[in-house]
């Protein structure tokens, strides 16, 4: 194997093999001219409006699953964040942790999913830092993207904002990503056309957002801890309680027995291209509509209501009339989904 | 040892475990109201100028060290990095991949580092994400940090921007960070007051740059790689020559001792609270004396002249009158100094 076949500490010292990696692999896949000016800080333009901020570190394991990889994961998981507060996305920082002896190889797949990716997104990677730990010292690639976003004074959007009467809809199929990494890493071959709904979302939420500013409460996507936590969170932080009916919850069959399978609740599972919005209900109907016409909301659905009092109270109508109450999750993680 | 004693992988779920992690010890000592929130992504105030935008992972090794630790780096390395583009930092980011058993103590001790850096620097952390990854699959602690600042119209600082002429300031002595954790990783006790620089830069670059703001044409803090391979970066990237003067390099008597007992040479060691600055000569004594008043520019020394020609060639005038040329960084790597 040549040297440069593989990372080694060399790259992540900030001398000559570390600008060689910045100018051999990274700016062959990421052009914005911030990133090629290689200083330590990018300079964007001024902007009006409020900076919206938002971080997270993608530890996925495995690197590459079916649907996308890491470096997709890492543009669309920072995208959406910003997106969930009504801010457009401007840009985004990236920043690698690489296990000293990772396959350049690998790595030059990875980044070229984070210049498509963010390509496709209209989202650039203005700045970023690579730094290398010994073998035995991470676990083949770390990944932080921090994004910054541009949010209008028209939109007040966050998780406090939920109503009673408001609609609960969401933008898709549940579960994909989830049982998607759970079942490589159980090592299951669930087959059928089960990959990753990784995916942007800004443009389905600057839609929705384009029409009357005030229907729309929240918006949030259902990540780590699933559909199920991400509402406990809503409806703790507005001081409401929620109920969604178990026959609208889009699922893919496939989805669904593969969970069975593996003895997984889709409820609790990551998501990593859907998000849940509660708007006023008189403006639900144009909205689902709205949605649906794009190509990452074609199966969107309207899930439940929210209701007065029992602040944090999530509830499942089941197919069978029953009601199951929702907690957040808790005991048995899911480690490195995302 | 109680459960909660230890991080285990439900602290990084994004359910219950991690909201208590948030709560119960994150906001104790991050006091902004947007991280109070607990919303995915923060939205700031409108300012006005441009958006500087900068990011830097945090792997040192140790974790603690004389004069700071993992946090402290992370907070001041970032606003630094900021500066360095004569940017006002605004804001941070804090994202944490953390290895399963990891002692909650530590993790206290560090966030309450990165609280009281945040808070005496006046940049707030203001979003952040907690990823676990299981035993063996990190080393401890990671940190990033992300920093948005607001770079004023009157300046344009960049490393492309020095001058045959100018004069070559720094801030104050060489090579203290980077001699502190090569002893410690090395197991070397060297005695003596030797201590880690870390400090934030930004109110430093504020004051210097309030005056006449054509002067300042670049600013760099010498971090890995160290200021020989900083000034080759700049010369190179500013199409100029550079020489420095031995004698004039500002070094404590303990930290050269501690270089040759090692075995190390200062000006490849990094620092971490220290900036070059590349200024007009006619304004270059004015800045000297203004850096020498403020705390963290007390031993700030002019150190050389940038010259015409020999693009990216730097040299170091010895002491017995000889030159030196100084290359950048290669060869033995010095991992995890930040």
């Amino acid at each position: 194997m040549k040297a440069d076949a593989i990372i080694s500490l060399d790259h992540g010292s900030g001398g000559l093999a570390s600008q060689n990696l910045i100018s051999g692999l990274f700016l062959k896949y990421l052009t914005s001219p911030q990133l090629r000016d290689l200083e330590d800080c990018a300079v964007l333009g001024e902007y009006a409006g409020r900076i919206a901020f938002s971080t997270d570190s993608y530890v996925v394991d495995p690197l590459f699953f079916p649907g996308g990889d890491i470096g997709a994961l890492a543009v669309h998981g920072t995208i959406n964040d910003l997106a969930m507060r009504g801010a457009r996305p401007i840009a985004l920082s990236l920043a690698l942790i690489i296990e000293e002896g990772f396959p350049v190889t690998d790595l030059e797949r990875i980044i070229a999913s984070v210049g498509r990716c963010s390509e496709q997104a209209g989202v650039a990677v203005v700045t970023g830092d690579t730094k290398v730990v010994p073998r035995g010292k991470a676990d083949g690639l770390f990944i932080n993207t921090t994004g910054i976003g541009i949010a209008s004074h028209r939109h007040d959007i966050s998780g406090k904002k939920g109503l009673p009467g408001d609609a609960v809809i969401l933008s898709g199929t549940l579960a994909d990503h989830g049982i998607t990494i759970m079942s490589r890493q159980a090592g299951i071959d669930i087959g059928g056309d089960i990959a990753s709904d990784t995916q942007p979302l800004h443009r389905l939420v600057g839609a929705v957002l384009e029409g009357d500013a005030g229907l729309v409460h929240v918006l949030r996507d259902p990540t780590r801890g699933g559909l199920a936590t991400s509402l406990c969170e809503i409806a703790w932080a507005s001081g409401v309680s929620i109920t969604i009916e178990e026959d609208r919850l889009p699922i893919r069959p496939a989805v669904n027995t593969a969970c069975e399978m593996i003895g997984l609740d889709p409820l609790y599972l990551a998501n990593e291209g859907k998000c849940i919005i509660l708007c006023d209900q008189d403006g639900a109907e144009d909205i689902l509509q709205l949605i649906r016409r794009l190509p990452e909301g074609r199966d969107a659905a309207l899930i439940g209501w929210v209701g007065e009092g029992s602040s944090g109270r999530v509830s499942l109508t089941t197919r069978i009339g029953g009601s199951r109450l929702l907690e957040p999750l808790t005991g048995q993680p899911l480690p490195r989904i995302c």
